[in-house]
């Protein structure tokens, strides 16, 4: 089964659709502001990606380019993409959307670092992510999974 | 009632109390590790607090300081203090020992900075934290809550 995912706007919509997902905080909220203050144009780029089934967003994630000097994952040290608020919608879970988000961030070529929620170390593995080394000054309460491309290892720290 | 808060040492009995915690991650493992391979010494100091209900640990937070230098969140920039982790084991919820936990933390005079979780503003915002202005650069996918000692602000950016 494919799923198409697409690039999210940010708009009145999307921020609406935003709420029907557990892990909706201050980012959202802070995205709304700046709509409502008129300090981003609606339809402005996000940082989200999602999926819909008809007219209804069903699965979403966040996925932003860190800059190769603030990279302390990676060997060589690169431009990566960090991962976060990876959620389908209840009613949608077990119909491979979280795994199409994945793979979709995959395709951009470049690792990519997650930090693992309570209990989903078994969907990062099959994903073929494996978690890094911990580091409690770099990590702090984090559980860190990432994924190489060919070619990339784990940074030595 | 008052609920005596202490810093707990990394033994092997910590570590397995550890694991009826829901946030037991990376950091628990490597902790374990380490302990395992002789890297560190049995009842090294952790960065982790806790509350006993007589030999039994119920809740538990870890309290990490940062250098001024990484300080992104408080004018005038200083070392502060991150805490996560901050659980209480079901059957002990509503007792106070949450609160018993972040009033401690409080009592070292630094400016503290945490990620709430889903749901968790009303319990920060009852502990006189506040939500800092959200940044994607910096705060990801976290909802960065703070809280300023007498004469500390939030940092522009």
């Amino acid at each position: 089964m494919r799923h198409k995912v697409e690039k999210l706007r940010i708009n009145y919509k999307t921020l609406e659709d935003f709420k029907k997902f557990k892990q909706y905080g201050q980012q959202e909220l802070s995205m709304l502001e700046d709509l409502e203050a008129n300090m981003i144009e609606n339809d402005s780029d996000s940082p989200f990606y999602g999926i819909y089934f008809g007219d209804k967003l069903v699965a979403r994630m966040s996925l932003y380019r860190i800059q190769a000097k603030y990279d302390r994952y990676f060997e060589p040290r690169q431009d990566y993409l960090e991962l976060w608020k990876l959620e389908v919608l209840p009613d949608y879970q077990g119909r491979g959307y979280g795994k199409a988000l994945v793979e979709f961030a995959k395709t951009f070529g470049r690792p990519i670092k997650t930090n693992g929620r309570v209990n989903s170390s078994e969907f990062w593995n099959s994903m073929g992510f494996t978690p890094a080394t911990y580091d409690v000054e770099r990590d702090r309460g984090e559980n860190p999974f990432v994924w190489y491309p060919t070619g990339v290892k784990e940074q030595e720290n």
